[in-house]
């Protein structure tokens, strides 16, 4: 059945930008269609394009197979009309009609797109599936291709929106930190020793779909934190373990939450585990107290990463001058990945449209071992949100690569790293949202102080 | 990182019947890829070919963009080698050599696999998703065609196997009928008026979760059972309302089991629901009872069409004789679905070969209201899994509809039918495994006479 879906008017004023930064270049964003699982009638959740969502609203969400035209006749969403097959199978669908009064847009079947777009001059984006692509070809005679032409001006007007968060938007990322939050907690007060990392996933997506959400990326909840993009569950928990979840919401109307917590099994962070912890923690701190307007987000990463040395020299893991060890990259040996990126209706925002979205004009991604793995080098404006999730992992495929250990080994206390073994990985994320006065962090009502971290883990039996 | 996976001889047997059945036809079976959900890098879970994983077992449920070639060569599994960067990103992961043992196969880097198969006769099984379909057409120099050719003589080989489950896959199915009963339970447990049908989803998905399994296919939690496919969680619980619960666990290795129970919100039927359930499952129990070697599906499901039928009578709700009203349809305005499917490592077993699995030779659907939507119609045979899935509808959709109505006018007492107002829609399904000496059903242990229900459901407040 058709969800209730909240009218408002921030997609309205969007598409009114959109249309004053193409001028007269007509423009079609795609929705794309459900994508087959096993096979075509058993298919993965629907999700609409999120520059569709963008420019529609919530109502966006629920409406595969449609096409956003904005030209000279107008606003017009082009829709599957409801066939008498629906009401049995689907239920009440609502109108082309009703659509229309939701949508603030015209409303038309999506059989007469054909006929209007047919070999006219028209901007695009690609759509999100191989089906919809397929459909796009032909309704248009040639592939988008983002990185020239008309399409090119197009994406680059829909990034100029999306970077930064309207009210509407706001409020997206707020509904999505909220449950996030909810979902990080029902984690924690899940995990007890003997259990497993399926476990306490389980609690925490459970508390998403009890409020009617999903993820907004494939959950990470592992207790072999070093393994950056875990997807495995399987491990079971054992007292001396810190678990890593990295869980983030996705709202009905597509808004993104992008949280990371690091928790000891036992309820009690072991005295290394609790010295790397506070390495990292204040890492995160430092950086996100740095985020201001103009900031260029290179340098938070840079700043996370040289509190990150600085507090690794302090307990002799490292050796030397923390900007310096920066400068030779010896951090990226145990945080080898970006301090973050975008956040918005994507997990990592626009990241469809590649680093357009993320690199400002005239920058691009360094090649540099420390810095390669950076999704965003912008200077921060009010509006933007970020996620700023600094860790520090043990590696064994890094600290046993012998070209990698040789060109660090003095500046590594080889026998001192080997005294935090309990720490495999931890990392510490959240969301921010830059406003004109400082950085306000989305997820804020998140455990993070090691205090309020041991007092949300369960410590009954399991 | 790599889940543990159990080693079987299984996946070799049926390797060697397929390659009976092929004589010197050799033939490629694609494990398909990851498919992007918002952009490539953020996919939806994912799920490999079912045919891939039936003659490879559970080891290929986890081996993206992946072949198995069964040539005068031997069976050989082609896979990406692991990278470096796969051991940061996705931690340990198994060399060719132990996936070779794991999978009693040869194994080979996929990149060889174009020079192995270019410009050779090779029957194969089309793709499950877009970007693999447009490597298997550019591997083979053609597009896969199930209807007809070599391909036809692999599917028709493949179907011949699937449809008759060996030790291996009746303890898939056992495994997913036990977790499916599991999250049945806990969907009672959590209902209560005042609760959403997300929250009930919720818990029900969790249960899976937290056995390291997914859902066969998209959930149906719902007080609108009578919408068939109602994918929507978002509507309260009322006390006076029906639940209607369509969840299956998927397991690890991918069997799918698939039930659904009808419970009262309240804990208490009432009067008329009470009636309507048991015409339900009286309708469900004989039909199941009649399965036999050799019975004739289609028969199954007019058994089922005519128990109900006669339940109605009974109540006064249909006037006629039973036999009469199935053949006039009469039946399907209360009952628009097929009495049930194949099941296996697909929800609808096989369903991406069309209905050549669910169609044995010289049959085809019948072009009947009452039959047009019926997913089977073999003679059963001991080896094969079905559902047996009758339910009752009050489809505003058909009940509303002139025509339909003017055709059943004088055989229903719509008086009388709307003193059941507040049955919106009831389904009893089980799987039910076809064993020599009969019918076993493999999720009996899910509540389904009235009393077994109402004591399972949560009656405390919310």
């Amino acid at each position: 059945m058709f969800p209730p879906v909240e009218k408002s008017n921030a997609p309205q004023k969007r598409r009114e930008k959109l249309r004053r930064a193409l001028g007269d270049l007509p423009a079609l964003i795609p929705a794309g269609a459900p994508r087959g699982r096993n096979y075509a009638g058993n298919p993965y959740p629907f999700r609409a394009s999120s520059h569709f969502i963008y420019f529609l609203g919530d109502l966006g969400a629920h409406l595969p197979r449609s096409w956003l035209l904005l030209d000279e006749d107008g606003d017009t969403l082009f829709t599957p009309a409801p066939s008498a097959d629906d009401a049995l199978w689907h239920g009440p669908t609502p109108s082309l009609a009703a659509l229309s009064e939701l949508g603030n847009v015209t409303t038309r079947d999506v059989a007469e797109l054909d006929a209007v777009v047919r070999d006219r001059r028209i901007a695009t984006l690609p759509a999100p599936d191989g089906a919809t692509r397929m459909h796009q070809r032909q309704l248009l005679g040639r592939i988008p291709d983002v990185q020239k032409g008309d399409d090119l001006v197009l994406v680059d007007a829909v990034i100029s929106l999306r970077l930064f968060h309207d009210d509407h938007a706001v409020a997206g990322l707020e509904q999505a930190a909220a449950a996030t939050a909810a979902a990080h907690r029902a984690g924690m007060a899940a995990t007890a020793p003997g259990r497993h990392e399926w476990h306490v996933r389980a609690a925490m997506e459970q508390a998403l779909m009890a409020r009617g959400m999903g993820t907004a990326y494939p959950s990470i909840v592992t207790v072999h934190g070093e393994v950056l993009h875990n997807n495995a569950y399987h491990h079971p928990l054992e007292a001396q373990d810190l678990l890593l979840a990295d869980v983030g919401a996705e709202t009905a109307g597509g808004w993104a939450g992008d949280v990371t917590r690091t928790w000891p099994v036992s309820g009690t962070f072991s005295p290394t585990q609790r010295d790397i912890y506070n390495v990292v923690l204040q890492a995160q701190k430092r950086t996100i107290e740095a985020i201001r307007p103009m900031v260029r987000y290179r340098d938070l990463h840079l700043k996370a990463a040289e509190t990150l040395a600085a507090g690794l020299v302090n307990l002799g893991i490292l050796l030397g001058d923390p900007a310096e060890l920066v400068a030779d990259d010896v951090h990226a040996m145990f945080f080898p990945h970006g301090v973050g990126h975008l956040i918005g209706l994507d997990v990592h925002d626009m990241e469809d449209l590649g680093d357009r979205a993320g690199y400002q004009k005239g920058r691009r991604r360094d090649a540099r071992f420390g810095l390669s793995f950076l999704r965003l080098d912008r200077d921060l404006l009010p509006g933007m949100a970020v996620t700023i999730e600094p860790g520090f992992y043990n590696v064994p495929a890094l600290l046993e690569d012998e070209t990698r250990r040789a060109a660090v080994k003095d500046r590594v206390n080889w026998d001192k790293l080997a005294q935090f073994a309990d720490v495999r990985g931890i990392r510490i994320e959240d969301d921010v949202l830059l406003e004109p006065g400082g950085p306000r962090v989305l997820t804020a009502d998140i455990p993070k102080e090691i205090p309020d971290v041991e007092a949300a883990v369960n410590t009954g039996a399991p």
